[in-house]
């Protein structure tokens, strides 16, 4: 049988890790690549043609599995477009043009009657998706959440064994190459949000809105946070969840507190875990490394294999294609989500301020489940609370009557405890 | 599209949940069902023909698709062969049959043009095989390991929390419906070795014999080795594993003390957990339920689902079949796999004995890391050693000649010391 011809937008790390996997398929032939500097040193030959021009490898018409590993919203989201409108299978690792332009995607892909492969994109080396796709087929799914950012796992970790504060384990994660100069887009959560949508898409049909998905980074957290949860029996984790509601999905980004008991909280430093609730199988749990070289080309690879084993019978485009919808979904409100949350309250430190709170908090509904004031001489006090389980917008609404009161000194931090049932009261 | 027509043998536990799951998918249409009492009051309305004759279901030409949840070796074997002569596709939970006859079996299928489904005979509900089938297709497999059998394992877990013998525990187990009258398939390994023998044929590409598998059950192990364990760090789980080595495979079943800080030390209860090595993924783990009715049934419809699915495709076949060779594959010695060792030795207690151990150690060139005696009054003394890595050969030889000393007043009891890394010196 005739190789299948591959190219290959982007030639960096994880690049790197499938020119090395290839090499091992002989049913496999990568054609061209495209690269941004011809002179960079590289730490494999691939043995093809290299060119900086990526259109290139979008019009040659030899090339029918196109891996972009590039990143970034553009040019990725035009070359990819382009790709498939030549009938090209698409393999690739970017969540956030699956995230934010899926819908468009997936339509192309289908009146073009060719597949586009994701496994890269969400929980790196995991091939979370392809067990969802092909593994669980069965069961109507409840729920998928987990943790799915090595960097700012990687902050929490080192904030949390060293004491050390948000900025300095930032800096310890830059200089590791965990994290990028700008960290933004992980410690504020946005990668985690794209991933959310990938996985609402996965687990409900549709993608949903990135902007629209609940979402809280980890810039607030303070070591005397984690010094509570440990107190308390738990670990601060950044979550992505997305979960089924009546009517449509819930999809959140927060940190929150992780009992230690719970398989999630052991998973430390790169690494990812998903919890997937199904109807049927009840709680599965993956386990395994979230980015790196090898793990990453390990799914792409993987992508890439099932492809060119499918690609030589008919209609197949139609067997990998029905799981993704071509629309967005609507998410819903936040407000409503229930949860046990811990808050920190910095507070004057004068007499009635218990009281007040007590009482914004009976006004709002929101039962109280343990409560420590400690005061810190001649810098007011702090206030910890841990509730029972209530809605996000009853916490949000105490916190700003708290606010024009005058007696909290800060914005309050405010993290979920983590609940692995459906929050939206189902 | 027409219904894929299915049939099926067994109306149990598993099969009542194959049922209820069925009634969800249009595109599926159970035809038969064979079963043993035809007078047996159900959970379940099949809404098909009911029959205690399951040539009637294997011989009806209709039936694309066969689920055989009847287990057992015969008549489940003959009727699985049967049914492939006949071209149907089969979807089997039957470790046993598969593990016996696996080669047989494939490459009768192979010849056919049809395909054999089995997620469910390993892990239950964990769909760890088409993980491994689809997701994980660009790695070369080193091992694969971990807790693959609940009824061990939550005799190990009753024995640690309630201090209870293993006999009590095994009551227990009996009791609340995890342990069969018989436990003999399961407490002493057998069943952990056929799934053994599956996940070494989806690793590295073929069968292994059954019986060439190192095996050793629970039934040896007291109360008091768990304490010791706890003592040390660890956790006694029954670790099943395969491994690569330099020229074929090593295949063990025993019990191992794993490290309380190792993910697979809180896998509890009857979930299985189940570590998988690849050269380009490095550790991925799967954590889920290992039985149940639900979960069972998931893994069986997840396969019935992609048969389906794929089933109008042309040449579907071969895209399902490369991965299970048609032959068997040699064993690697048992007694030239390195771990460190837990050792249990009750001892006449008089002078010399610890020096007599010493001596034999040392001429098998075991070296010790930590060595306990207790003397117990007028009962002997129980001496407690844990060793530096060393063959499985070196310990069962030493133990041998401690034995003729006559100072040994039982068997020994030796534990494996958990090694997620591949002992066979690679």
């Amino acid at each position: 049988m005739a190789k299948v011809v591959v190219g290959m937008l982007g030639l960096g790390t994880v690049g790197t890790g499938v020119v090395k996997l290839l090499s091992n398929h002989k049913s496999l032939s990568l054609k061209r690549v495209a690269v941004k500097d011809l002179s960079k040193a590289r730490e494999v030959d691939p043995r093809c043609q290299v060119t900086t021009n990526p259109e290139e490898v979008v019009n040659d018409p030899e090339i029918e599995v196109l891996i972009e590993v590039m990143g970034g919203e553009q040019p990725a989201l035009d070359l990819i477009t382009k790709a498939i409108e030549s009938r090209k299978h698409v393999v690739t690792a970017n969540k956030e043009v699956l995230a934010k332009h899926g819908p468009d995607l997936f339509k192309l892909a289908r009146e073009k009657g060719v597949a586009i492969f994701f496994e890269a994109s969400v929980a790196g080396g995991v091939p979370l998706i392809s067990t969802i796709q092909k593994g669980l087929g069965a069961n109507q799914l409840e729920s998928i959440l987990g943790i799915l950012n090595g960097t700012t796992n990687f902050i929490l970790s080192q904030m949390e064994e060293k004491g050390e504060s948000f900025d300095a384990a930032l800096a310890m994660a830059q200089k590791l190459g965990f994290a990028e100069a700008d960290p933004t887009n992980d410690v504020e959560g946005f990668d985690v949000a794209y991933k959310v949508s990938i996985l609402a898409a996965l687990a409900f049909g549709s993608f949903v809105k990135p902007q629209e998905i609940f979402r809280r980074g980890i810039t607030h957290i303070k070591p005397v946070d984690l010094e509570h949860a440990k107190e308390f029996g738990y670990r601060i984790k950044l979550i992505g969840r997305a979960d089924r509601t009546d009517s449509n999905v819930q999809a959140r980004v927060e940190p929150c507190f992780v009992p230690m008991s719970h398989p999630l909280a052991s998973v430390s430093g790169g690494n990812n875990g998903i919890v997937v609730n199904g109807h049927a199988v009840g709680e599965l749990m993956m386990v395994g490394p979230g980015a790196g070289q090898l793990p990453t080309a390990s799914a792409i690879m993987g992508d890439v294999i099932n492809l060119a084993a499918a690609l030589r019978l008919q209609d197949f485009a139609s067997y990998f294609h029905t799981e993704v919808g071509d629309t967005w979904q609507a998410v819903s409100s936040s407000d409503s989500w229930k949860t046990p949350y811990y808050l920190r309250l910095e507070v004057e430190d004068h007499p009635g301020v218990i009281g007040k709170i007590g009482s914004i908090f009976g006004a709002n509904q929101i039962s109280i489940q343990s409560i420590i004031q400690r005061g810190v001489e001649d810098q007011g006090a702090s206030v910890v609370i841990l509730t029972h389980p209530v809605e996000t917008g009853r916490v949000n609404k105490a916190i700003e009557q708290m606010k024009s009161e005058e007696f909290l000194k800060d914005q309050g931090t405010c993290i979920a405890i983590f609940n692995g049932k459906n929050g939206a009261g189902k």
